[in-house]
């Protein structure tokens, strides 16, 4: 692992780093940020951030404004990228929407694709077991977060590993990427077009077999201009009901898919992890 | 005036607005964050915020997670570019640290740049006037704060205009540009080689003729790459206590030149600020 660069803020300390990843075949970049808690001595429990499209390992850590509060409740948080980027593969980035920084957070089964683009076993695996042996981290205290494709990831993950999340939230998540048109894209390229195996990967319908032991945070702006073709929160709501599965599905009139949305409410996310957490 | 963007934000509203510029000789851009009290028609004081070189008026408004603090004291916040954007000189790109991004906050008086860059007379006149007249801002119940290049440009907009602003501050300024490669880079450049002419630009110069009629506040980081050969701020000490000028210099151990330094610190300077501005 090496340390690309650190700075201090809320008393704690936020650092950028990179390391080899067999996963994904190649350097990865991550970042993490530790409270004062941890500086202290402490191991504290982790939130996972996944980013949506287009984003990278800094996005989070530098638009969501969660540094004062995880400061405070002495939660640690890790953000990751949002696509392998060492491997290049032919046309990885033609697409703003899919290949490099693109991810989706699944295991790719199709060539070239799945030559590197292991993003789930990444977040869900490889990165924690780095983090917790790197870090004043605490093991088995997770709780995992995303926004966009990043809140798909998120779902994804929680249902996918039980014990492995004590608490997950959404911003906007892509929860029936089988049923909109970006999921459509990404899941058909990178795990072919048998749509049977679209369902180990898409949080409404995982919710038929199964069940995340704990309350589903999701937060969606009214404005949010992929609302209506993407995103589909209705389509959450009634697998959930369907499911018995808790859902805090709530809708906030006028704001938008950016980061400006998720800055106004992340306090709330993090004391919904960190109650779970036991923070 | 041209809305580009607007989010909500913290129940307020963050947008990004283009107008044509007199001063500046053509279109610039701005951003202003209107607190929930001024969505519900009351007029709200405003901090101006000057950024660093390299800059624009995006930065602060993404970085800072200043919005949060302002929404709940009733402040509006002003951010602008960095320099002149619309009239390109020669050569007006070849440095990070001169010419576009690099304004310095002075009326030029040295061709070619007197042509365009006059930033001084923009962020203290023509942008208040400006957003005075299209947003519910209250007249005449200012503050400044800015970083760096920025911090430089608000000591010396409060010194040269008595009773336009209640309130000011700095993170990381260039308190003493005349002797630091930084200011006589910029300085000789702008305004020629008399130096004579640099003092109305300097706020440790001006400190020998003026003062503010408040407490300056000032937050340094330790750890600043650029402490010891660029912000001194030392010489901004020693030319307030000869001044007899109130100054707050707190040195933060172990913070950088960063925004993570500005995010963590901000809300003490908007409450400094909203003391000053009865709120």
């Amino acid at each position: 692992m090496k340390t690309r660069t650190e700075h201090r803020l809320f008393d704690g300390k936020l650092g950028f780093y990179e390391h080899d990843s067999t996963v994904c075949a190649g350097p990865m970049h991550f970042s993490v940020y530790l409270p004062p808690a941890a500086l202290s001595g402490e191991r504290v429990p982790a939130i996972y951030f996944l980013a949506g499209l287009t984003c990278t390992e800094e996005t989070f850590m530098i638009k969501a404004g969660a540094q004062r509060c995880a400061a405070a409740l002495g939660l640690a948080l890790v953000a990751c990228d949002t696509s392998p980027r060492a491997t290049r593969l032919p046309h990885d980035d033609d697409h703003w929407d899919f290949g490099q920084a693109a991810g989706y957070y699944v295991d790719a089964t199709q060539a070239p694709w799945s030559r590197a683009y292991h993003m789930h076993s990444y977040v869900t695996g490889e990165l924690p077991a780095l983090v917790e042996r790197e870090f004043p981290i605490a093991v088995e205290a997770r709780g995992i977060c995303g926004h966009s494709m990043g809140g798909h990831g998120a779902l994804v993950a929680a249902l996918r590993h039980p014990g492995r999340y004590r608490s997950v939230s959404a911003f906007a998540p892509i929860a029936a990427p089988s049923r909109v048109p970006w999921g459509q894209k990404a899941l058909s390229r990178y795990l072919g077009e048998d749509r049977a195996a679209w369902a180990d990967w898409d949080t409404c319908e995982l919710l038929r077999t199964r069940r995340f032991d704990g309350t589903l945070l999701v937060d969606q702006g009214t404005a949010d201009k992929f609302l209506e073709t993407e995103l589909k929160p209705s389509l959450l709501a009634e697998a959930c009901n369907v499911a018995g599965q808790p859902l805090q599905l709530r809708m906030h009139e006028g704001y938008d898919h950016s980061y400006f949305f998720i800055a106004t409410f992340i306090e709330d996310h993090l004391r919904h992890h960190a109650r779970a957490l036991g923070r």
